[in-house]
Order: structure tokens, then C-alpha cells, then sequence
């Protein structure tokens, strides 16, 4: 590793330089050993540095649209909260994510990805600096799993229970919420639909990180 | 240039540059690499083998495992079908997948990543004999993350209603089912609960799939 790593920074450059003094010394002209010698050494190490750098600046820049798109999904959900003009003696309409017990996870579910995604902004920027890091790309790749996994199960259950409030369904007698609520369903619907944005980035997320860990 | 430095980083890197430089000297035109250096850059093609073919059962074993709880869960989903034993004049009271679009998504969605599983299974059986193909592993961790996400997104928003069917929403009129179709909601449980399980196989699936991509 070590070897590798010094070879590329100065070794293979020293080659060139003091066979080109012996040769010229005994006056053969061109030696061709030591330019092999060089373009062996100077291949492996540093295979793929400069792409594995570009793909860590896309994979920051990324997280910093998932960190935008899951915040704004919890804080539209958090948010949101309708009572209608009218109430009964008994009742009165409102409409809130912690009526339903999906939309309190989704609100979760959102915030710790987010709050994951700010944690792993330093793992993201070491990848950068030192593309040959492989345990940081690891590390990021595995929780970039599982918060993917968080987010989509977060979105799609809320994305039920946003069809089902839209639609209703009239076979087991749940009433469509839309009509009234037309302020609620709205800003929920965004939410999911930012939410599932983040779930997009998370799946070029990963992919990117199996890519950068690719042996070339 | 940074000859002082490189020198005292790794002195062996010294040793085959001296002797190329020698081979040369004596005129002999391209020599051999030092054998040294040969075992050292050698060394790097075929570090884990044994490991990956290891990797490479787990994920075929893991496969069929996941390829049972999704066609299991499709299966179940499918068949449930329940019809109360009273009716009014109008209306027979049945429930069936089709009657929510959530579970008939269910349905498509472990369909679907039953049948990639199956389809994915010659390329996890050519990691096993060819471990160092990155290829297929390649492609299998890119399809597996996207079955992950269509599983993990059919089986949360079918749990999202298997709760309302549960448990209701009184704030939005929606009345609990269970209490009705006492065997409809057992097996509809019983399928969200083997696409989870098929969801924490693929999990496991890209996690090994990352590691045996991993450059050692």
C-alpha cells in the first residue's frame, strides 16, 4: 500500500531521471527497460484517483440535494395542520400528520435519513481528499443502503395513505378526505413527492459508491 | 525531485530501479522485472479469490432465500380472498387483494423481484465459478438495489394499510376491517410480513455484493 503510494508520488519519476544520466553517460541513446519499468509502476497505483475524486464531488453535491429534499419533506409534513371552518358541538374537522400514524413516520423516517446525511458529509469530503480510503466508501455505502431503505418505506407508506385520502376507497367504506381538506392534501402530497426525490438521490447514491469501490 | 523522500518512504523500491538500471548497462536491451517487484505487483490480481467464491455461495443461497418469501408473499396476496356469510340486498360483503390498489401493487412489486431474483440467479452462479468477474457483480448489485427499493416500497405501503384495515382512523372516519374479515387480515399480514423478510435479504445481497466488489 504503502510501496504503491510512494511509487506514484516520486518513485517512478526518479527512474527515468537517473537512467536517462547512465545512458546518455555510456552514449546508447534510448533505453527502452527503463520506460517500461516506469509505465508498470506508475499503473497500478493510482488506477482510477482522479475519477474516484470526481465521482466523490458528485457524490457530495448529491447529498447535499437529498439532505435539501428530505428536510423540506419532514418540515412541509411537520407543518401541516388544516382545521376547517366549521365544527360540530361535539367535533371539530382537523387535519394533521399526527392524526396518522404513517405520516408520524414519515416525518421520522425523513429526519433521521436527513440527519444521517449531515453525519456522513464528512465521511463524503474524506473520499474526496483521499479517493484510495476504501473503508469511508464502505461505510457510506452500507448506511446510504439502509437509509434508502428507511426513506422509500417512509415515502410509500405515506404515499398510501395519500392516495387513499385522495381516492378513498368505497369498497371498505373509507371515505375520500380531499374534498374538504383541500389545503392538507396538498402540502402532503409534496412532501411525498420530495421524499421520493430523496429516494432517487439515495439510488444514484449507492450505485455511485459501488462504482467508486470497483477494483479497475 | 522528492528523491530524499521517496528514498526514505520505501528504500526497496530502490532495488529494482538499480537493477534495471545495471540490466541496461550490460546492453541486454528489455530485462525482466526484478523478481521482487514481479511477486509484488502480482500480488494484487488475485487477493481474495476463496473469499468471493465464499460471498459468492452466500449470495446464491440467500438468492433462493428471497426468491421464496417474495413468491411466498405474492402467492398469499394473490389467493385471499374472503366473503362474509351474510350479504344485504345490494351488497355482498367480500374483500380481496383487488379491491385496494395499494395490495395489488404489493402484488406486482414481489412479482416482479421474484421473477429478477430468478433471472439474476445464472449471474450469481458466475461469480461463484469466475469470482473475479466484476461485471456481473457489478450488474447484480445495481438490480439488486432497485428490487430492494420496488420491494421494500410494495411491502410498506401494503403495512400502511394492513394498520388502517387493523386498526382504523377514527379521526378520519375510516372504520377498522379486521374485526369483520377475521381471515382476510391474518394473511394479508402474513404476506407484508414475508416481503420484509425478503426486503432484509437483499439488504444483506447489496451489502455482500459492495464487499466483494471492495478492492483489497
Amino acid at each position: 500500500m504503502d510501496l504503491s503510494r510512494s511509487g506514484k508520488e516520486s518513485g517512478d519519476i526518479a527512474i527515468p531521471v537517473r537512467e536517462v544520466a547512465k545512458s546518455s553517460k555510456s552514449g546508447k541513446g534510448i533505453a527502452p527497460p527503463p520506460a517500461a519499468s516506469t509505465i508498470r509502476l506508475g499503473q497500478q497505483p493510482p488506477p482510477a484517483a482522479g475519477w474516484r475524486r470526481g465521482v466523490g464531488i458528485i457524490d457530495l453535491i448529491l447529498r447535499i440535494c437529498a439532505i435539501t429534499a428530505t428536510l423540506a419533506a419532514a418540515a412541509v409534513m411537520g407543518t401541516t395542520d388544516q382545521n376547517l371552518p366549521f365544527f360540530t358541538q361535539f367535533f371539530q374537522f382537523q387535519a394533521s400528520y399526527d392524526d396518522f400514524p404513517t405520516f408520524t413516520f414519515f416525518l421520522a423516517g425523513n429526519a433521521i435519513t436527513c440527519a444521517y446525511l449531515v453525519l456522513s458529509l464528512p465521511f463524503s469530503i474524506v473520499c474526496i481528499v483521499r479517493p484510495h480510503v476504501i473503508g469511508a466508501r464502505m461505510l457510506l455505502l452500507i448506511f446510504d443502503t439502509l437509509a434508502l431503505a428507511l426513506t422509500i418505506s417512509a415515502a410509500s407508506a405515506a404515499a398510501a395513505i395519500v392516495y387513499l385520502a385522495h381516492n378513498g376507497n368505497p369498497g371498505t367504506n373509507w371515505p375520500a378526505l380531499c374534498q374538504q381538506f383541500n389545503e392538507f392534501c396538498p402540502r402532503v402530497s409534496g412532501a411525498v413527492v420530495g421524499s421520493f426525490l430523496a429516494v432517487l438521490i439515495l439510488v444514484v447514491l449507492v450505485i455511485l459508491s459501488a462504482a467508486a469501490l470497483r477494483r479497475i
